[in-house]
Parts: structure tokens; sequence; C-alpha cells
């Protein structure tokens, strides 16, 4: 049950019920008797490391101080950790980790805690180690755009420092405001420029690292060619923190755009939508920065929920939306493009109408349609969201196939099982956010949109996480998901690097 | 001596003196007495996995049907394999690992030939598996732009498939015409096109690898995003073979620019020439696709040796050339930007004087001047050239310094020890080409300058390679390049994926 993230109109961590613990929702957890339990010993020894202010350290892991650090973001996962350390550089994580190491003492890196599976909250007693206090941008050199940032550096920090100084950052996500660059890093975060910009793995120059048993590995490259043998940062980019905890990041940083479009256009199929975003490719090409799509149910649901006396940008019905944004160095170019575009798709009629932005405040109204859908389902009920990915031309197919799958059982429309299902995504990426509505908390009807989505997504090489990360929410389809070759070669490096296994136990590989 | 790549005006493999065998040459490289010899027996294995036409086995390595797979492309290494492989599926290459995994025969997996650091040719008595014949193209995407293809298909023969589909491949070297896609992946390759679509860690959607205990890892991905667990693929991007046999490569291609335009420019300094490139990002931003630059002693080589009796397109000395190069979707659009930018060059003092090419030929004219610098210099005498890293603003000042270095001993000049030095090189990526003649063959001198160059780079945290590879070349090198902890850690993966140690040994990690 704990696989899909369930939408809450309320967020705050504060002022709610707490969420059952995790290994208590899901007994398959068990604790792993090989990892030690903290001791004052421990604690002392912590003391002598960092300043007082910078331990967190109680009896009762629902107390208020401990009880934000034990508890994610939408408060799905709760875990019982007694200790929070906050180190504040690269030589005390070094220290700290060589302890837990030689003590067997497992352990749970934690950045911004805005991740949605469940990685960096303890599943049981973990010690939580939280980067917020390494917050330093190190070095910025404005010719190459390569910043290198401290692990606990907050996105958006980042991106006001670069922005008078004409650079942005290559990844944007909702918890901007929130998450740290080490924790996008661990989680290979991708957001929404990734069509533009590519991943992690082609962005990050370079890493610091400290492994399992404390060693410090130096990475922090700022040179955008280098093959002096294995690529060793790419191990820890996506590794959710099961091999070590990143401390510095060393980012390849794009310029700033000058000029930013946005349009909207209404389309009669998928197929449509798919012509539409090979022409954007052809005509744009270059300044494309983004290209999302959503269904009719989901206008139906936004301008239900949230937006009932106004009216939609584009007029009469259409089966699918596309919102398309350009980046570039000068307005009037990409203005001409982006007409030049919509022409031809109206012309040769892939597209039905559209409309254009005008100004930077139609361009946020354009982007508000897009971004309420999540939070107009989960207003309107007990909300499912999945993150797939696969290739774009079966991107709208799983909703049909689900649609028909649910439907012919009678159980999709209101006051059924699902009162409603849509699709929305990142057509840039072959992403796809599957939602629906189930009436009351009804658990089979999770389990069984649970197993429609992913065994679908799986059956067609599709990929059950295209950006959230496996954590804990994910870890048992990992059997499933991934080939045996693969999972053993997880296991190999997972082994090699961390014969104790104390990083960030229960999560990413699943138990044998 | 082995560590440069030594330039001949003839570079046929044929029709020429064969170089002394590796081992021979560099007596510090010892054969592994862990490793097997191939036996009649292994022979026989072999005839009931391949065809008999896809078996080369010869008494005699220097043999005529062996030679060209015992030696590399520029005649520095050679070995004395006595058995080539020819597999053309990946089941037979699985066969053939598992079985030399077993019997402990060492093996050096060989795409197109055309490194230049001798990591396709065995040191010993290896078994060359060569990928010449794994060459379909298995799948297109013509939505997304993902290919998949074999390992042995021919980056050019890819792009020539792309053209009508309007695609392209996101990298460009000049050994385009022969090497493989697999070995590309297998060295990371960086070319000419690194700087606008990045390297080949971001491009590469999935993988298909032999590992070197037979398993077949099949991760062809054609997804962009996939969070599920530890990138896999990474692990091989890089590794020279050394991991395991890259079978099969998922490739994210762009769009193919419908515009190329080519400025070049004459400058007054290094300073200049920085600046330069900041404005060309500024200016050009999204369509800059080159930046390359070379001091007046390139042109000097250039004119001397081979366009005696040609005007250079830029009239009066300058001390900085540099070359731009844009690609984008609309010809008007970037032609008026980059009339723009060379305005604004020429206006604010930062360039001298500058030219735009007209038509085709003489984007090839104008690139012509840039790709001359190397043959040149190899035409003029013994020449040494060295593939180096740094951060851009660096980029120069190891030339100068090396000027100085060497002026002071009185050892730079016509008739002297070093009778030129220069430098050139891609800006946009911090990768420089220094290259100098080397009167007569001196082997105090190419020390000498080894010593200074690679010293140099390390001290100044470069990249001793920065798209070349190690191979064989600069393994012994990598004990000063990389620290103890990133040898131990790639020794660790070594070890765990490999553990007999069998896939192209003695290269990329120095023997302990």
């Amino acid at each position: 049950m704990f696989q899909k993230r369930l939408l809450h109109s309320s967020r705050s961590v504060f002022n709610r019920a707490l969420t059952p613990l995790t290994h208590v929702k899901h007994p398959e957890f068990q604790r792993n008797p090989a990892f030690s339990k903290i001791t004052n010993k421990d604690v002392e020894f912590f003391k002598t490391v960092l300043a007082p202010t910078n331990i967190v350290h109680e009896t009762d892991p629902e107390s208020t101080n401990m009880i934000q650090y034990n508890t994610d973001w939408f408060n799905l996962y709760r875990g019982s950790s007694l200790l929070c350390l906050f180190p504040t550089t690269t030589e005390q994580v070094s220290q700290i980790l060589k302890y837990c190491n030689k003590q067997k003492l497992a352990v749970v890196p934690q950045g911004g805690n805005t991740g949605v599976s469940g990685g960096a909250i303890p599943v049981f007693d973990e010690i939580i180690v939280n980067t917020s206090k390494m917050n330093k941008i190190r070095h910025f050199d404005a010719v190459s755009g390569a910043a290198i940032v401290d692990c606990g550096v907050v996105l958006e920090a980042l991106d006001q420092y670069l922005e008078p100084r004409g650079y942005t950052v290559p990844l944007d996500l909702g918890a901007k405001g929130s998450c740290q660059l080490g924790g996008n890093v661990s989680t290979n975060a991708g957001g929404l420029r990734l069509m533009r910009f590519g991943n992690l793995h082609g962005n990050v120059l370079g890493l610091e690292v400290v492994l399992p048993d404390g060693t410090i590995l130096d990475n922090l490259s700022t040179l955008r060619k280098d093959n002096t043998g294995y690529d060793l940062k790419q191990l820890f980019i996506g590794a959710e923190g099961t091999l070590g905890l990143i401390t510095g990041v060393s980012l390849l940083t794009p310029r700033r755009p000058k000029s930013v479009n946005v349009a909207m256009v209404g389309l009669g199929s998928f197929e449509d939508v798919q012509k539409a975003f090979v022409m954007a490719k052809e005509d744009l090409s270059e300044i494309l920065s983004a290209f999302e799509f959503w269904d009719s149910d989901s206008v139906g649901v936004v301008k239900s929920q949230m937006m009932q006396d106004v009216n939609y940008p584009i007029e009469g019905e259409h089966a699918f939306y596309a919102l398309l944004e350009t980046q570039g160095s000068k307005q009037e170019h990409d203005q001409e493009k982006l007409d030049e575009y919509l022409g031809r798709l109206l012309e040769t009629g892939v597209a039905k109408d559209g409309v254009m932005a005008q100004d930077a405040k139609q361009v946020n109204s354009l982007w508000g349609w897009r971004e309420k859908i999540p939070e107009s389902i989960s207003k309107s009920g007990t909300a499912m969201t999945y993150d797939v990915a696969m290739e774009v031309p079966l991107l709208y197919k799983m909703v049909e196939d689900a649609k028909k799958h649910f439907g012919d059982k009678n159980q999709l429309g209101p006051g059924k099982l699902y009162s409603n299902l849509l699709g929305f995504g990142h057509v840039g990426d072959g992403n796809l956010h599957i939602m629906a509505n189930l009436e009351g908390f009804d658990d089979h009807g999770q389990e069984a949109m649970d197993e429609f989505v992913f065994s679908w997504a799986m059956k067609n090489n599709g990929s059950i996480t295209a950006e959230h990360g496996v954590g804990v929410s994910k870890v048992n389809y990992m059997n499933r998901a991934k080939s045996s070759v693969q999972l053993a070669l997880m296991r190999t490096i997972k082994g090699a690097i961390d014969p104790n296994g104390i990083m960030n136990p229960y999560k990413v590989i699943p138990e044998q």
C-alpha cells in the first residue's frame, strides 16, 4: 500500500496526526539485527566531533525535536530514530561515518526532506545525518559556468546566486525552495528542464563523497572532459545515499535564458500530440524547453475543484492539450519561430486551436492550468499518483487500457470505486503521471490500480519510477522491475563499497 | 616514452616497418602468469561457437592476417595475439567470455581500432574480440530520437541512417568513418560537438553488456528518465572494456540542424579569447556549437607546411584566433545573431578582425585552417601531442609557462631541442592540445616535455587525458594523476566485477 504517493491538501508536517511507523505499516521490513543500537557512549563520541547545537538526541522518537526528521513531507513514512546529527564540514561527516561503520551503526542521509519515496527517512532507528548546515557556495567560474557547492545548498538559493551572474541551474523542481543539491544528485532529480539540459549524469562535473568507511573521495572536478579512469561520480548519482554521503557537488550551469515563451494548444488525439511534439522538435529545436500534455479529464477536475469561475484559455472541448515552452537568447527570433510553428500546427490540422502567452503573467497563467492538475485531484478525494516512464508512442495507451480495464469491471465513474482516472505528463521525457481518485479508502482499490499500472509499465519496458526514485516506496517492486542480472550487479557494487551495509539500509535494493 | 601520441604523416598501417612490441619497448609491463595461453583445445571450442570465417588463428602474430589486429592505427603499440574472434551476436560474445573466464584467458575488446592510447591492442597474447561483424541498427524511434544499435555500427553509418530521418549523432570525431559505437562508448569519446550535446554519460540511454563471466546485462532502455536503482550503464561508459564488453548501445540522437554558420576572429590576448567565449555564450547561447582557438605559432606552421601560397582568411598578425560555429533551426535568425555578436566583438575591441563563411565551401575552408594544425606540425618533424583539460582561465597559461621554462634553458627555437611549441584546442570544453616539434628523436627531450606538461596539468587540477583515454599510454601516470582513494575505489569496482581480471588487462588501472 505504501508504493504510491498519496496527496493531501494539507501538506504541513505539523498539526496533523502522525502517520503509522513505516515498519508497523509494512511488517515485511525487519530491523537488521547486525546493526547496533545507539548508546550514550556513541553520543559522547559524536559530542567530540560536533558542537552541542548540532546534535539532536532524544529518548522519545516522537518528541517535538525529533519528529520532523523522523517523518517525511507527505506524512507517509515514519521512523524512530533517536539521534539526528548536523555536520558542518566534510571532515565531520568523515569522522561520523568512520565511527558508525566501526560500530555498525546504520545511517540515513537527509537533505531538504522533500523526497516522495521515503528515501531520506529512517525505517527503524538509523542515525539521521542531516546536511542542512553544510550550505556554502564554494566556488563559481563565470567563464565555464562551473559551480562547486556544499551538499546542503538549497537549489533555489544557488539559482538566486547565479541570476545576477547570468547563469541558472540546469534543473527545476516544485521543491526548489527546500530541496538541497546533495539530495538532488543522490536521487538524480529530473524536473521540468530535463528535456532541455539533460539529466544530472551529464550536468554534474564532480562530487565529493564520504564513503561508508569514512574515507573522503575528492572527485570535485570542474572539467567538462576527463577520461582518466572510471567516472566514479556516476556511481553516486541516483544511488539514494546507499553508497556514501555526497558532501560536495560540482555542477555545470547554463546561461540564463533572455527570452521565455509559452503556448497552449488543443488536440484531437494522442496521435496528434505526438505529431505536434515531433513538429516542435523540427521547428523549435534548440529553443524548445518543455512539452507537457494532459487529457480532457484533467481539465474537468481542475475546472471543478479550483477554477470554477475562470474560462479555460482555449474554447471548446479537446481530447488533449499541450503546453510548450521555449527558452532562447532573442525574443523576436523565438516569437517568430513559435508563430510559424503554431501556424503550421493549425494549417495541417494537427492542432484544433491554440493560444500564446503575451506577457509574464500569461506565462504563469498557462503554466498554472498544467500545475493545478495534481492539486485538483488531491482536493477531489483520496488521490493515487504514479510516476512512470515509457516510450512516447505508448505514453497514453496506459491510461486508455486502464480506463477499459476498470470500465469493463464497472469500477470507473462517479460514485464507483474509482471516481475518475486521468493522465498528464512530460512528453519530452516520456514521463507519464497517471492519477485516480479512490472512493473512500479501499485497500483493494489501491492494490488493483498499483498492480495494473506497475505491471503495464514493466510489460512495456517502462520504468515504475521515472524521477522520484525507489526509496522504501518501491523497493519491494524491484524484484519485478529489474532483471536478476541487474539486481545481482547492484548487490555486487553495494557489497564492495559498503560491506557492512550501514548506508541507508532497507532502501533501493530488495532483501534477498 | 610511450605516453604521447606521435603523429606520422603516413598513417597507413601497411607498408611500414612494424613498431616494436609494446612489452619490449616498455619492460615495466609483465605478462600476468595467472592467464592461460591458448591451446588448440581452446580454438576447437571457439569453432563450436563461431563460423570458421569468423576466426583468425595463426601461429605467428606477425602474419599478414593477424598483424592488423595486433597493431594500432598510429603504429605505436603492438601485441602478439594469435587469435582474433569476430562474434556476430551477443549470445556468441557471452559464450566466448564465459569460456575465457573459466579458462583464465585474457581478452581485449576491439572495435574500429581508431583509439590513440593503445586501449584496443593486446599487450601480450590476449585474445582479440573484434566487434566489426556486429553492425545492425536494431531500432529507431522517430518520435523520441532513441536509436538502438549493435556495438560494431560505425558512427558515420549511423549518422547516414539518421540523416534522411532528420536526426544526427550527438558526437562527431575525425575517426567517424571507422570508429564504432561500442568503442565510442567504451572510451567516452568526446569530439567536436561535446560543448553542445554534452558527453556520452548524458546521451547514452542504455547499454547491453556482456560481463566478464559471460552474463548478459540487458540494460538497453530507451527511456530518458528511469530512477529504478543504480544507473548501471554509467559504469561501462569510459571503462575502456575493462569491466565487460559492450554489445549494444541505446543512444539519444538530436534533430539535425537546418542551419550551420562559421566565423573566424583575430584576438590580441588569451584574456580576449575568454571574453569572446563568454560573450558568445551570452549572444549565441543555444545555437553555439563549437568554440575553438589557436595561437599565432599554429598559423605559422600551417602556412609554412601546407598552405604556402594561400592567404590567411584574416589579414595582419594576431596573437590568437578563434573559430565559432553555430547550429540552429533557422538560417536568418542564426545569421542575425552571429552578425550582432561579431559586431559587438569588434566594437568593444575584444576582437581585432573577423570573417564569416558565406557558403558551405567557406565553412569547410575556415574549419580547414583549424584542422590542419596537427597535420602541419607532424609534417614539420617529430611531433609530440598532448590532450589535457583544465579550467578555461588556465588553458593557455600552460603553453606560456612551457615556453618560458624551455626558453630559459635555451631549448626552444629553430635548430634547438624543440624547434617550436604551440597551443590550440576546444575553449568550450576546456580541452587544450599542446604540440611541439622535437629536433631528431631525443628521448630526453620527450621525457622533459612529458614531465612538464603532465605535472603542470596535475598541479592545476587538470586532466592528463581529456578525451583520448588511458589505455596503456597513460596507465603508468595514473598513480600520480589520481588520488589513492580514487585508485582504490577503481580497484574495488574492477575486482568486484572482474575477479579474474581477464577483461583488457594492463590497461587503465596501474598494477600495485
